[in-house]
């Protein structure tokens, strides 16, 4: 059996901050620091630094964790205390009823499967747009205006007396208010990812005002055999910063799989349900129906995935301008649509059943991922007519999708050259009244595979500095191979990353705050700190202990890279202790007068 | 001994294009690539593609490789033929006199090493800058205006047809011709390092109309026992795609270990002098001097260092500024001069003997590249006063450079937030008259140790798309550690992408057609093609063999991503294929109009 990796960050504990409005507790990170010691020998104590926490309760000690049980059910209470939910008797869907009836599945299946699930007790929708629309905040709501805010806060005062250089801080963000959360939910800038069937969730938000968030896509194959091997994989990218995963499972038994992952996570969960309607009907395109979809839909509602990718921009009218792309249709939704309308000559179900679509996701709080399907796969086909003609398809699907109170992001590319980006972002931004933008990357060339976590963390970096608000992330298998353990943990970090720079872009006063504090410990050389306060901890560790192992090196004043005497950071520090004593000579000399400008 | 890797890439081999002007061949890679069937198995020839190949003699079979001897002297002629040099009977420093004199050195000095350099044999430069001013288009901008041009000419027709997206190409850039190359030399936006004394080097350029170019820095470390080690670290990084090579070794023998490296490296070799003038007084900062600094210039001007790094912009004045910084003063030369300065209350050295610097430069054509010893070292301190201030010092000591026609090129940041880079461009260009500029980075965030390549790598990408000319590489151990080999390539390989990413940002036709040709490749599942035409062939082709590794798996219509069922590619094929047989459908459609406005 594998085991589920739990243990705690380096010189981090979580905290939980409680709410003001609602009775709720957000949980957090908070790292210690060591003291600096000045140049004089004086001691100064450095404040604990506390930071968002994709990790749930894997990371807290005080939580026991059996994944057979699943996770606390953290918004259960929340959800029945709105009283717009009723417990139904059994499964809606078909397909669902199948499996929990089929005893042959009865030791792969989750032991406290719910066969009772929760949906809208009337046509009202259930949903956080709906409640924004009305005016209320929710517990959701305040809990990620708290978790936005990281405590900033509480170093208010030293966040002031850091700052050096005024040019820096681009936008002087105020904090985010519970009532601002609510109104870039209502606007339809952020969604709230919380599907009434996934009360396990920490709530998180999707918006170009809130910190850039990344999603990782773990999924079965053939060859995975154990249960927990899912569910640890799912934990590992939550682990290292996937602010929501996607289940992208293609093999056997994806139902049973996909509720341990949900029971066990506690960020939200997203699927592509046409993935699982395929492999209904083996594989065979022109098989697909309206029907079995919906089935399928009504199913992964009932188990608690919190958002939808549905292709249904995709129109039988955009395929001809595919035809003479360098690299066609490289979305998987994409294609197998465009093959499904092609061999019936029919419009495109997901379109013509939008309608219905969003009734059934309203009903239990499942948003909708417009997916791209005509997304560029080559640098060549970047914003062509194929992709902006369904770009304004979903501009309109997000139209109708907040008319029946359904949560909308829309996704996006692909392969984009660097000059494109900023172009892309605007038109998605056009079209679709500044629906949330969750692009896959892109990636800036497409001659380094191997590398593309960085072809696309380089476009993902710039596009969400432009105002995207969720980047998948992209492993360096991507075009290869399938990621394996490794792989994914890279790829988080490597958007984590994009992600924070992102944010510091965008002048994020929480996000800056660690860069300073960092720098400040590599100044002082307080190893142990940086580490601590690395996005990887464990690999910076390694690196450093690569060539100087011995405990007596996480203090001295230089590491193997520029050796003793070229150490720039101490000479520095020696340059700071002579200007101190030539202070008088200094002044002899004239102001440099006005030398920014 | 350390076998130097000198084995050719998968699919490739060496072609020499014939100038026209002069009597030069220059060095390119061709790769083959196999054939295209269509559905209805008609096989189309596809031509093989020309790229710059920065690896030298090393993977050309056809040249005996022998380190002992060093690489033919590609430029002798050329230089001897402009009849403005001399041949010196002895050397000119008292520092290389004495180490050749040293009988104890015998067997660790390169056998033929020269005694006799050359030397300007007036007052007149011999630079390439000089040349330019004067209306004399070289050997050496011929030979960089072919290599630039990467025989784009060749595909001129098919590149015409390959565009089916108009908005992709920006500039169309046309041909560049040697009259181009040496107008850019001659306005001082663009450098070719040519030192009289390294004739074994292939002519390069450095400047924002121009492919990017990067370097990766090399060095050698109190551990390292071998010359031959040495060379091979600089072969492994211009094999990998480095367009320039840094020597900074700060242990013993670097006299000798250099002579090796320039020897055998077909790119331009650079250093920090003012590291070897440390050494030589044993690390004591107060006792350096000017003229233990000029005979180290004089005696790496007779080895053949293609340009120097000086730090001559960090004045007195500047100083004060960087004492409330995060993070000081960063740069290994900016501490030491800072030190200096402080030390003797006198003003920078390197500063206040500049002309004289240029003296010596111009008489051998040794670049400068004007240290940025103020360079941010963390977020916070980016664009700050005292980096601008420095700046606007470089811009003065570009102009009094350009006086003596010695080639110049500004070193730049460091740590910069994205949203201040494009700031960072235009005022280097500003103050600096254009000059090209030549950045670490930069890295776009602080708190992700041991994925520095890729902070800086984000950063590089967009600065080099706004206008700077090389990227001084970066590897995942800065800030740790010190770069293993395996680093070295990931960097070299990451710099290049980025590198890369900005010349199709600018547009650079070549650039274009290396991308549109792998991406039909990956169309048309040609495994070995991808290979072939990826940045590092070796990694791509294990990543896909590590799941699929039978040689069948090499043609198959699908990897192992998403599997058979699930490849879009594939899928997206038969769409191509079923649009053929219902276009008289499609056509009953009404025209879409105008969807991209």
């Amino acid at each position: 059996m594998k085991k589920i990796t739990q243990k705690s960050f380096p010189n981090s504990k979580k905290i939980y901050v409680v709410g003001k409005i609602h009775n709720i507790k957000v949980a957090m990170r908070e790292i210690t620091l060591s003291d600096t010691k000045d140049s004089d020998g004086n001691i100064i104590k450095n404040d604990p630094i506390t930071v968002y926490d994709t990790s749930g309760a894997y990371t807290d000690p005080e939580i026991v964790i059996d994944i057979k049980k699943g996770l606390p059910k953290l918004r259960k209470e929340w959800i029945l205390k709105r009283k717009d939910v009723k417990q139904l008797k059994s499964l809606s869907s078909k397909y669902g009823n199948e499996r929990i009836n089929n005893k042959s599945l009865d030791k792969i299946r989750f032991e406290h499967y719910n066969k009772t699930p929760l949906r809208a007790k009337s046509s009202k929708p259930v949903s956080q747009y709906f409640y924004a629309r009305n005016g209320i905040i929710t517990p959701e709501m305040e809990y990620v205006a708290i978790r936005e805010n990281q405590r900033i806060d509480q170093i208010k005062e030293k966040y002031k007396n850091y700052k050096t250089n005024k040019e820096y801080v681009q936008v002087p963000t105020s904090y985010i208010t519970p009532e601002f959360v609510r109104n870039e939910i209502a606007e339809g800038r952020a969604i709230l990812p919380a599907n009434i069937n996934h009360p396990e969730s920490e709530p998180m938000i999707i918006g170009k005002n809130f910190l850039v968030k990344i999603n990782a896509n773990i999924g079965n194959s053939p060859t995975t055999s154990s249960i927990e091997e899912e569910v640890e994989k799912a934990v590992w990218a939550f682990r290292w910063g996937a602010d929501t995963i996607m289940d992208l499972s293609t093999g056997k038994n994806i139902h049973e799989t996909r509720e341990w992952v949900i029971r066990n996570s506690p960020v939200p969960v997203g699927t592509v349900p046409l993935y699982q309607a395929l492999e209904k009907v083996d594989g065979d395109v022109q098989s697909l129906s309206w029907e079995i979809y919906r089935d399928t839909l009504i199913e992964q509602c009932e188990q608690g995935v919190d958002y939808f990718t549905i292709h249904a921009g995709l129109l039988w009218e955009h395929i001809r301008y595919t035809v003479h792309r360098t690299t066609g249709i490289v979305s998987r939704g994409g294609s197998i649509m465009a093959k499904w309308i092609l061999q019936h000559q029919q419009e495109n179900f997901l379109y013509t059943h939008f309608d219905e679509i969003c009734d059934i996701l309203a009903a239990y709080d499942v948003g909708v991922s417009l997916g791209d399907g005509l997304r560029p796969g080559s640098q060549s086909d970047a914003n062509d007519i194929s992709q902006i003609s369904e770009l304004r398809t979903l501009g309109k699907l997000t139209k109708m999708a907040h008319k029946k109170f359904v949560q909308v992001i829309i996704e996006g590319p692909g392969h984009v050259p660097m000059h494109l980006i900023k172009e892309n972002m605007e038109l998605q931004q056009k079209y679709c009244n500044d629906a949330p933008f969750y692009t896959l990357g892109p990636l800036v060339t497409d001659i380094a595979p191997g590398y593309d976590h960085i072809t696309s963390a380089i476009g993902g970096a710039m596009i969400a500095a432009y105002g995207t608000s969720m980047l998948c992330y992209v492993t360096q298998k991507e075009h290869l191979g399938l990621p394996d353990r490794n792989d994914v943990k890279e790829g988080v970090i490597t958007f984590k990353l994009a992600a924070h720079a992102a944010d510091l872009a965008k002048g994020f006063p929480g996000a800056q705050y660690r860069d300073y504090v960092m720098s400040k410990a590599r100044f002082e050389f307080r190893w142990r700190d940086q580490f601590s306060l690395a996005l990887d901890s464990e690999k910076a560790m390694a690196f450093h202990d690569q060539t100087l192992p011995e405990e007596g090196y996480k203090t001295t004043h230089f590491c193997s890279m520029c050796g003793e005497n070229f150490c720039s950071m101490r000479a520095s520090m020696e340059v700071k202790e002579l200007s101190k004593k030539t202070e008088a000579k200094m002044k002899e000399f004239n102001e440099f007068g006005d030398v920014y400008k």
